[in-house]
């Protein structure tokens, strides 16, 4: 624990009032103290009672979301113990616990997640990407009519604290739009890996967090037809082959071919969104479910849903034939030859497909019902599954069910950034993993090898078998650390030999570095390789090289 | 961009009000719709402009702080400008700026923060830490009480949405002792890197944020005297060495060491904390200073600080002594002689720095007039400072002066986490790194050298002389991502040769491939060093092994 606020003002020392826990104390006195409350806190604490009191009242009235009453209970019930008798409240006594809809990652979460990272942002490194990083919340105007009035109502807002109204990111995308409008940067390749907020209805069990990650890789700039594309389509490729995610698929498709079918079907404009959601459910509901509901709810009539139907399942009409060929077919097709539009979004997705080919993209598999997230997406669409991802595996603690929904998606959007700044548009297109999602099919996949996932990278542990060899553990450390050899010791003058193995085993630590006195009279140290007991000594004169030659023996299979 | 929402909860598909800018689609008139306001929206303005414009009115009554009127006015003005005539007002025309205090990092200054946390998180991996993380907010009662009065008005908190109270890490230490109570973890070495945020008064040009990054290293156990803060110690030392940070010191102190030196010269512990701020001033303000201080405003007699002055002052007034010969002398002195407290802590001091000899920490520099961060502190405290980092070394962008203030900080905290669970107490010790300052400090060397940052690592860039090549630089391309080679290709059917080659120079590309008909037809490609402009030509064969070979050469000095 640390003086923090050095690093932001470095003036601490004129201003004690920024030193943290300035109240806090050791003593279990003043312990108390800190999580007692004072009498202007109790008055407060009363008031804010009586509020919250006639808030659930009058929301049950008016039948508010039982989950939300439930949250004012509770929030109730734990501001009643504030104020209730401490004599069975010990100090700080209230629930330990994270906000709702988050959690901790503990060293094993983190050494997983650390894991799918690093093959991502090594992709978007290998593709000549630079990263950003915007601030955490942004302006409230900023966010403002950008998710729709659902999305709107699920951002987390900052309170008025005096000074400007923020609100916590939703996404990253608009974010890099506010910055590309600001700065007038015209042309970036840029990847933001960072957090993002959303006050949904969390679901832990099924991976779905009210704080999660985001990894978008975006391409921004005014470049050649499908160019881009290729490259956001060869990064998804690579990561999921690289994550050895088995068996996916990038599901591609494009705006105006989907505009075409809706036109030849005699499909108003007015319903293309929302049709396009029952569409989209094809992918895991039969037709029939979704024929069903185009009638009865969407309110098409017979003739136009059998259109619809026969081209938007054309790929599943048409089993067994490449992209190319299944284009060839629909653009032959004569209620289709004469649209426009589809013309136009097939004649780009022939060239997304060349381009895809020459790239070695083998995973692409043209999906003329893929209808996702079109309130943006002005061309290509692009979503990657893995239909079977998990199918051997256990469920993971997670809950997640196998391999269901999307790993990956993106598709281009060529009028965000004018929202801010009409007069300099941007186009853009880009994609984003859905890296909870693959943390838990890298996580499971762990599981069903049964791999301890090691949480330090230690290689060395500089142990002792006897008393009064701390001096000489330490002179041993220095020289490893300073040969930049991972290395830990323990903190006892005079630790327990088996002590120090079991920690070796427990955190799969390779080497073991041993010196008592006979050790030291020979001038020598012994080298226990951990997993299999042997031990050799060798001359403590090169002791960097021996370790560094057994490591790699080692490391080598 | 994507339908982000996928990731989140695998089912957007039957929940597409999840869909961000669900009311967003590319053509003008909806962009407009997007930010004009709707009805509902013009009266809520109105509403709060009426509540802005009364509690205006009652601050300037009360003479609040001028500067939080000022916000208040400017949100004001914002508001109004959101219903003024929309003639005047196009579409999104708003001031985009990211919230005060905060900073958009683009490509060239992630590339400075990515080499400074590298370093810093090797060091930490190389010391056998494991990491963790936790939410970017806690429960506003996690973070109640923990920082003082002052600091508890610097924390952000969130808006009451229904739910939980909740309020913004303000650091990476009550989460993590929130952490231990709550996971009741007895023994952990754990590193963590985020952003903590502060409603501070920020100061850009010297590198005060509202949102800044926190690098903190603790070790939590139960542990043998010094050992866990001799390594705290050895981690600073390496990492301001490896930052080649010029003449820095770790100066250490001890809590008892100081309360010893408070009795002896007969100042009431109650004075402890205001006392112990003055004298930490010595490191920037003449003995002078701090004595008028002491007598003026702490209310010390003369005789009270004369005494205190001669001992904390001991190290100065002692210049070229060691470390031990120091704390040798002050023992000596008849009137510590006999003081217990003072003995303890200087026992204490003396096996750490011994061990630090051991380990090869030179930069110690034991300094009784080290006082900082004592409402926690329960044992050795430490501090290292760079006061010659950047003498010569013009001001940065940050106009941070040269080389002022603490780098690194911490000590002993046995207290905090029986503040979560009095019966679960966890001894810790750490230390934690500024890190804005050592970006600001690394950022003023490469400006010195002017060294051109790089901030993507191309390595290869796929080019053509001519046209209709693109076929071919993809095939290129496709082979050199396979081997791991870092490449791009520029994203034009035809791009101009010229335009590909200062692309290469202005990013510092070091290789470019050049494949036109004459290659194709022999079957070879253009190696070009982009810095000497020498060309070679190399087989398609073995492209990869040529790529892989001159990019050693050049990276071999």
């Amino acid at each position: 624990m640390k003086d923090e606020l050095n690093w932001n003002d470095g003036m601490a020392t004129v201003m004690p009032n920024y030193n943290c826990r300035k109240e806090m104390t050791i003593d279990g006195e003043t312990n108390r103290m800190a999580v007692e409350l004072s009498e202007a806190e109790r008055t407060s604490v009363q008031e804010e009672l009586k509020v919250l009191g006639d808030k659930i009242r009058a929301m049950k009235a008016d039948n508010a979301d039982p989950e939300v009453i439930k949250e004012h209970v509770a929030q109730l019930k734990s501001l009643k113990t504030k104020l209730g008798d401490k004599g069975d409240e010990a100090p700080g006594k209230f629930v330990l616990k994270t906000p709702k809809g988050t959690r901790d990652y503990d060293p094993e979460a983190m050494a997983v997640r650390e894991s799918v990272l690093q093959i991502v942002t090594e992709a978007f490194k290998r593709h000549g990407a630079e990263t950003i990083d915007t601030p955490v919340f942004e302006l409230r105007e900023v966010l403002l009519g950008k998710y729709g009035e659902e999305g709107g109502k699920l951002v987390y807002d900052l309170q008025d604290q005096g000074g400007e109204l923020l609100s916590m990111r939703y996404d990253l995308t608009v974010p890099f739009a506010r910055y590309l409008a600001m700065t007038k940067v015209k042309n970036i390749k840029r990847y933001h890996i960072a957090k993002v907020y959303r006050r949904d209805q969390p679901n832990m069990t099924r991976g779905r967090y009210r704080e999660f990650y985001q990894c978008d890789f975006d391409i921004a700039g005014q470049y050649d037809l499908m160019l881009p594309e290729s490259e956001c389509l060869k990064i998804v490729d690579e990561v999921l082959k690289k994550l050895e995610i088995e068996q996916f698929f990038i599901h591609l498709n494009h705006r105006l071919l989907l505009e075409g079918m809706f036109e030849v079907s005699g499909i108003s404009p007015k319903l293309f969104k929302t049709v396009c959601s029952s569409v989209d459910k094809l992918d895991k509901s039969p037709w029939a479910e979704v024929e069903n509901e185009l009638l009865k709810d969407k309110g098409l009539n017979p003739e136009q849903t059998k259109k619809l139907g026969d081209l938007v399942r054309f790929r599943e009409l048409n089993p067994g034939v490449s992209n190319e060929e299944l284009i060839k077919k629909m653009r032959n097709l004569p209620e289709l030859s004469g649209n426009a539009k589809f013309k136009k979004g097939a004649d780009e997705l022939e060239v997304l497909i060349k381009y895809c080919d020459l790239l070695g993209v083998d995973s692409l598999k043209f999906e003329p019902s893929l209808a996702r997230g079109l309130d943006y997406y002005t061309g290509a669409i692009y979503e990657a599954v893995a239909p079977h991802a998990m199918d051997e595996v256990v469920e993971t603690e997670s809950g997640l069910p196998a391999g269901v929904g999307s790993v990956a998606a993106g598709g281009r959007y060529d009028g965000l950034v004018s929202m801010f700044n009409p007069k300099n548009n941007v186009p853009c297109c880009g994609v984003s993993f859905g890296i909870e999602r693959l943390f838990t099919l890298v996580e499971a996949k762990l599981k069903k090898k049964s791999t301890t996932i090691r949480t330090k990278q230690t290689e060395v542990y500089v142990a002792s078998p006897q008393k009064g060899m701390l001096a000489e553990r330490l002179k041993l450390c220095k020289q490893l650390w300073a040969a930049d050899i991972k290395t830990e010791f323990p903190y006892k003058a005079n630790p327990k030999l088996l002590d120090q193995l079991q920690y070796c085993e427990a955190h799969q630590i390779p080497l073991a570095l041993i010196i008592g006195d006979g050790e030291l009279e020979k001038g020598v140290v012994k080298l226990r390789v951990v997993a299999t007991r042997e031990e050799k000594e060798v001359p403590l004169a090169n002791l960097v090289e021996s370790v560094r030659d057994t490591l790699k023996q080692l490391s080598s299979p």
